[in-house]
């Protein structure tokens, strides 16, 4: 699968010596399959000639109102036009453990709301309807003309944040973000309808869910029945009317060769980053990142080791966890792959020759490259620093999350809108008060774990004589600072976060709740190396990469897509299968439902749920059930539909295989494949398995 | 400290930045007071030339024979003449760990025998006095001749089994190791004395041995007591004799700037490692034995977590675990800067350009350096199934150990003695059998947090489909695997063990221990990755290094000092402070006993044992502590002797700073530094602190 969210693109563990890769992209425009399209830029010339085909304005509108973005970091589409939406089960995994107890095991046991009555609430989930998307490029760029360092930072933040609040216009269900495509090159301004009340109606056991469990992810031939379906109501308590937007599902399977589409919001790609920025990740960040991933794995590991409730808690944030470290893993092993960087380095040395070859070019955009690598070791000096106090790693925990949101509320508020930090501007900001406010359990337990954890890793990072370490310690191990915060806090009440956000700065401040504390003791040291971060690498970064963008419009237009922006983009490739590189084998595009049974083995992650052992008889067992295609995705397009020539969905993307990992970086066309759900699977299991007979109905309705 | 055993060279973690280093060696000779000197070609007019003074031979045979090697990594020195020995504590810690119990925690209380009747043998030590040095370059050169590849490996093999075995001549007090020197540009036979009765006589509590634990391990300031004294038993079961061969306690600790030496056993370096052999320590070896490392201790520190026996037992795993991690996170650190990897690319290059100006040198070893590079690749193909199968990742813990050794000992015995593993040789096996037999406790919680955890590292490298991953598996979990063997396992007790051993391959081959079971059920491919890598990576690289040692001698004759192997050495140094590159600040070269009270702060790993507490009225708060050298060091050299011109001991190594990590690849000498106990400060805790008078007097005794 792929969690697959903003902060966790995939990449390649195997796929390290995948052959002869072809990233000309960094180079030249777009060849074969490849390409993560904007909606209002689709190259439909290019799929015409090549499949006879291709999309025209109407289906391109029918598609992307029909699509779905999940703020958490997923895809979706509407399925029926009663707000149905169809997505992974992995996507909404959250929800549906923060629906589970120790009672009634929802991710074990799986869920099935048989009547609408019954279909219930996810806490913080958060879903958006793109309906517009504006060039405001000429806006942006005159508010930041001639800036640079932090002066450009803080124009660029002003004038986004004004953009935003101008297109909601203070209606907080609009959603207006300014998309920075080609890094610069361009500024979007996509309008969202924000739907906040998100219920599920049915999900199957984790078991078939994630079949194969972390040694099957990211790997094909698959066998997961990984999907969910909720249903979105409207802001009067009634399912959406979504007669106008939604995919029907088709009525047979895709062929294999056959042309298809998937619609989603794939999170982020390096495809178009510099040979110094990719050697920072192979050297610093990927290494970190790993090394932290591994530690916090152990840790949950062996809390899950124990049974019970703990194994249950432990299991939920493993799961994510897991798949993050497989993602980086490939991404790590893309990297320290010589084929790759080697081949970067021509591409990007061809490119800086074409520059500079153009006398205009050379003088506006020559010194970009040079420009960002001087940046990456200011990046080296200030990265352990701004990732634990600020990114998260010195103090996990959803507690301490909430405690710096309601004291940064506290003191964000205060300042005029261009000037806050960007999950505090009106744009913003009632998302960010629906994740604070929302009513998801906080396990104590987890929480202790968590904190003792990343506060050793905090006192590692930064030695033991850091001021800080010695204010935050105070003389205590990791374990006493930690228990003492979390045993005192009463953040994890819904309830308590409301009344500190309502009461406003001046109750917040005078609370002293100890997270609170925490949180205030970190504050502005983490405030100072976000800044930092900002005014010394990423504006340089920014402003240099624009730059690179902008001369490869000048050398070939927009032939060339911009990296992923967790924003909603359309690619196209066809059902396939692969050879395997190293061994030759070739891989077929389909497995069968029945091949799940050949492959359970009855124990863990190889077990199938007993609702499947038991409708063994009734199943068609050459029932198509998962494919692979030759989209190119990425994290974030997880529960993004396969959508056919007529708009119909033939399948439910929910991973790549594992030479997908190496996307982040380039698309090789010969192995890098996606992998969904085939529709027909999802229509067998729902009535012959589930007896989802309400839901079968509505999703043949016509 | 350093358990820096043979498997643990340190590293550098935040000695990244550093500044201009020197790494000349690898083109030219050493310089400054770089060297780790082989007790047969020590630079004594390169010393006389900078201090005025060198040792003379008897200087030199004096210290040798007055230096101990314990087998499991360290190093150590007699300094009485009835056997005593003084170490690190760290170096004695498993022999501690070893006698602790629930009830007597040795480890957390220390040990002192107040007579001699109370000193308590350590279950698997092993110690080794060097008694001779031999040059037999010539007799393994013409065994070897013409060969390479897997006919290199094999005549390697059975020529240095000969020549041990010559050596040893079945006396089995007597250990005879072929060192290959410079990569096989030279061989030496090393013969010692081996010791096998070794006591414990005294160790402080780990509070102050251990003080500042991992957040100051390789940090400077320090203030720790890190020392353990043992006692070496001869064969009639009487104190051993060693009136000729041991080092006096100066009467005053060594002054600023004032020469010293330290006699040792540096584990591994890779100074003279090819800058393809460095990436793929930077790419491939380094990273995946970082995240395996990270996966464990967050295991462990989970498993401690719950307080109790199991925190006990998680602890002293955890105490290697962390320090390697250390190490290892500093030697990645160290190649991922780009400083270190370009300065060993321009002195390999300087060197080759050398070799190719004269026809003969370019003709017998240009091409040394592309066939190293050539089997790096094939090394990355191999490595993972390498590790898990046959280097211990997949396969963790102690009952597993005695299974492959039992079942393989039944297998090798058969062999003629040159064909045989070298752990089976007969100059090899007396110490093999001696760790198999040892008393050592074996606690079946740990083994089976460990085996269940590598089983699932093995599985997710090798994948699910592996046949060998089916056959171990047989459709359990991991768990289950892993708890059936360890509950069904009878290897944990050493009566088991010798029964097994002594009734020999028949007896072995019929045993039905479970643990047995997976050892055979792994076996065969398990040799078979071991072979490939020897025949097809280990034979390349050792041949062509030969080559390119060969090249330096022809062009410096042997000014220049061979890589660490685990065997005695010298260096030499003064007692020195250094400036740190970023900040700019002065380190001065020692602390005081009165520092350690105001750096406590009462928690854990900054808490005092409560017979500091109490003592703190009766010491003098101004007896130098600890005490940092220029002095070229390594892990393995934890437990050196640190003596004065009078060969007398001023000190006891048990780190390095943070900068030495680098040390693995190079030496610098402006921050470089070896960091030890200082003599007035062993002798201040034993007399103040502990009452240890018996000690104090055999120390001090003429």
């Amino acid at each position: 699968m792929g969690l697959w969210g903003r902060g966790a693109p995939p990449v390649s563990a195997g796929a390290v010596a995948a052959g002869a890769l072809s990233f000309l992209l960094l180079a030249g425009p777009a060849r074969a399959d490849e390409g993560m399209w904007t909606f209002d830029a689709f190259p439909a010339e290019k799929v015409r000639q090549a499949y006879g085909f291709a999309p025209d304005a109407a289906w391109l509108d029918h598609v992307r109102l029909s699509s779905v973005r999940l703020a958490g970091g997923c895809s979706a589409a509407f399925v029926s036009g009663q707000g149905l939406v169809q997505t992974n089960h992995h996507c909404a995994r959250h929800c549906i453990q923060q629906l589970s107890t120790a009672e009634h095991n929802t991710v074990e046991n799986g869920f099935y709301a048989a009547t609408a009555g019954e279909e219930r609430r996810c806490p913080d989930m958060e879903a958006n309807q793109l309906t517009r998307i504006t060039d405001v490029t000429d806006r942006i760029r005159r508010a930041i003309q001639g800036r640079s360092g932090a002066a450009l930072a803080a124009a660029l933040k002003a004038a986004e944040a004004e953009v935003a609040r101008d297109c909601a216009s203070g209606n907080e269900n609009l959603r207006c973000d300014v998309v920075e495509l080609y890094h610069g090159g361009a500024y979007h301004l996509y309008r969202y309808r924000r739907l906040l009340d998100v219920r599920l109606v049915f999900a199957p056991e984790d078991k078939i869910a994630f079949f194969g469990g972390d040694p099957d992810n990211f790997e094909f031939p698959r066998y997961d029945l990984d999907v969910s379906y909720l249903r979105v109501y409207g802001p009067d308590g009634r399912p959406l009317d979504t007669r106008q937007s939604y995919l029907s599902y088709a009525a047979a399977d895709a062929a294999e060769g056959e042309l298809v589409f998937t619609s989603g919001n794939p999170g982020h790609t390096d495809r178009l980053a510099t040979v110094a920025e990719l050697e920072f990740m192979r050297d610093v960040s990927l290494p970190r990142q790993l090394l932290f991933l591994a530690e916090m794995r152990g840790i949950l590991l062996q809390m899950s080791a124990g049974g019970g409730e703990a194994e249950r808690i432990a299991r939920d944030r493993l799961f994510g966890l897991e798949n993050s470290y497989k993602a980086r893993l490939g991404q790590f092993q893309a990297l320290v792959d010589p084929t790759l960087i080697e081949s970067k380095r021509r591409d990007e040395t061809m490119l800086r020759a074409r520059v500079a070859e153009r006398d205009d070019l050379q003088r506006r955009y020559g010194g970009a490259w040079d420009a960002i690598a001087a940046a990456m070791p200011v990046w080296r000096r200030l990265y352990d620093r701004f990732q634990v106090l600020e990114a998260g790693r010195g103090l996990q925990g959803d507690l301490f999350a909430h405690a710096r949101l309601l004291l940064r509320y506290g003191a964000e508020q205060a300042k005029p809108d261009g000037e806050r930090l960007p999950e505090f501007t009106a744009a913003n900001f009632p998302g960010t008060r629906h994740r604070l406010l929302a009513a998801a359990p906080v396990y104590p337990e987890l929480e202790r774990v968590l904190l003792r954890a990343s506060l050793t890793y905090l006192r590692r990072v930064l030695g033991p004589d850091d001021p800080l370490v010695r204010r935050v310690f105070g003389g205590r191990t990791a374990e006493q600072v930690a228990d003492a915060a979390v045993a005192g806090s009463r953040l994890g009440d819904p309830a308590v976060r409301r009344r500190l956000l309502e009461g406003g700065p001046a109750v917040i401040a005078a609370a002293d709740d100890p997270m609170l504390a925490l949180a205030r003791l970190v504050d502005a040291e983490a405030r100072a190396v976000r800044q930092a971060y900002e005014d010394t690498v990423e504006a340089v970064r920014r402003q240099n990469a624009t730059a690179i963008a902008q001369a490869r419009f000048a050398l070939y237009g927009t032939s060339v897509y911009p990296d992923a922006t967790f924003s909603p983009r359309l690619s196209y490739g066809t059902v396939a299968g692969w050879q395997e590189p190293e061994s030759g084998r070739r891989v077929a595009p389909f497995t069968t439902m029945g091949g799940a049974y050949e492959r359970a083995t009855g124990a863990f992650p190889f077990a199938l749920p007993q609702s499947w052992l038991e409708a063994r008889g009734r199943i068609d067992p050459a029932t198509r059930f998962n494919m692979a295609t030759t989209n190119d995705i990425i994290g974030g397009n997880s529960g993004s539909p396969v959508v056919n020539r007529q708009g119909e969905v033939v399948g439910l993307i929910f991973d790549g295989n594992i030479h997908s990992l190496g996307g982040d970086f380039g698309y090789d066309a010969a192995v890098n494949r996606a992998v969904a759900v085939s529709v027909g699977a999802l229509r067998e299991a729902l009535a012959k398995i589930y007896g989802a007979g309400r839901l079968v109905r509505e999703l043949d309705e016509k």
